[in-house]
């Protein structure tokens, strides 16, 4: 159960303050929205006053975007190791919806935020974790592409095929409970398996 | 393009002063987040005073009720009547999917509001809405077990898959841009005929 974002998700973030005030804010911000919390409130929940909290982060919005740039990048590197690995594209695919649907439902708390609080981000990081998020869906396009230019998909609109599929395992973060009847990797197996059925390739199941 | 909630919405909503606050509550809820809104924001959005807002509404909490219940009754209406209609039960979950997709499309400030903000309900309240959310799942399970039954649908996980095509459908509202690429009624035919396949239903395209 995931009450605390999982270490190895900051694991880039140094040092230990940095990092201890990033999971506070993402708690805060996934209880109360972004608007509604402070820097006090995140200073608070990680048992530092405020000054402490500054010498990290200048701003509210700065600590959006460094949950919001790393959780991106998460994402971005599993859906790009699934295109570049090895296998037909069947397998790919699935590789990428197994991995994006666990990684969302295991880190729901981090993901709802980086997917909930975008329109907090000044002009500049949306327009970054836009691009993160164009890379995102190329590299599944990719995927689907390869299928189709190999006859083992039928899409006839690969765009939005494409998008459908991503917005299915988005959707994971919002109502995958960690108490709830599946794991995170049996709702990856079974969405892997309705990927497919999506862009054509059956499974005969 | 929706700006402010279309009419229709909260026509049942009255007196009109009632409707307004409602319609004002929405938009203020979708911008900032419901706990980062007083009554007070609410109340000048509708160009009233906080006093007006009590004659109609004793708390926030009491607002956010009536929209979650009022957004849920239409999405049950909307699936109940798919399932309760004519047709095979692939033409029945076509139907229920396009009606569903453009509900969220067309409304999906309030659609988001309805699907983020479910943690700020009372635990009374939040039982009632979660009581109506089974009912809309129940619908379109209906509709997928009789495709089952009649050879038309192969599901091994209707479960599973029916919450899957749900998914699909209410996540339309995180994404969907009213200046977009495609309109609500495009949105709804492809996602239409993607629930088709996810359920082994397929059209041969």
């Amino acid at each position: 159960m995931q009450t605390q974002p999982r270490p190895q998700e900051w694991a880039d973030v140094t040092p230990d303050t940095a990092r201890r005030l990033l999971t506070a804010a993402v708690q805060a911000f996934a209880e109360r929205g972004y608007h509604a919390t402070t820097t006090r409130d995140i200073a608070a929940r990680a048992g530092m006053s405020p000054a402490a909290l500054y010498i990290h982060y200048r701003t509210k919005e700065e600590l959006l975007h460094r949950i919001s740039g790393v959780g991106h990048r998460l994402a971005l590197g599993i859906l790009d190791r699934a295109r570049a690995s090895d296998g037909t594209p069947a397998e790919r695919l699935a590789r990428a919806v197994r991995d994006f649907v666990r990684w969302h439902a295991e880190h729901h708390t981090t993901a709802r935020v980086v997917q909930y609080e975008l329109g907090a981000l000044s002009a500049e990081h949306h327009a970054e974790i836009v691009a993160l998020r164009r890379s995102s869906e190329a590299a599944v396009r990719q995927i689907v592409e390869d299928g189709v230019a190999a006859g083992a998909f039928r899409v006839p609109d690969v765009r939005g095929t494409t998008l459908a599929v991503l917005s299915l395992c988005i959707d994971v973060a919002r109502w995958f409970r960690a108490d709830g009847p599946r794991t995170p990797e049996e709702v990856g197996e079974l969405y892997a398996g309705l990927a497919l059925r999506m862009v054509g390739c059956d499974d005969g199941a």
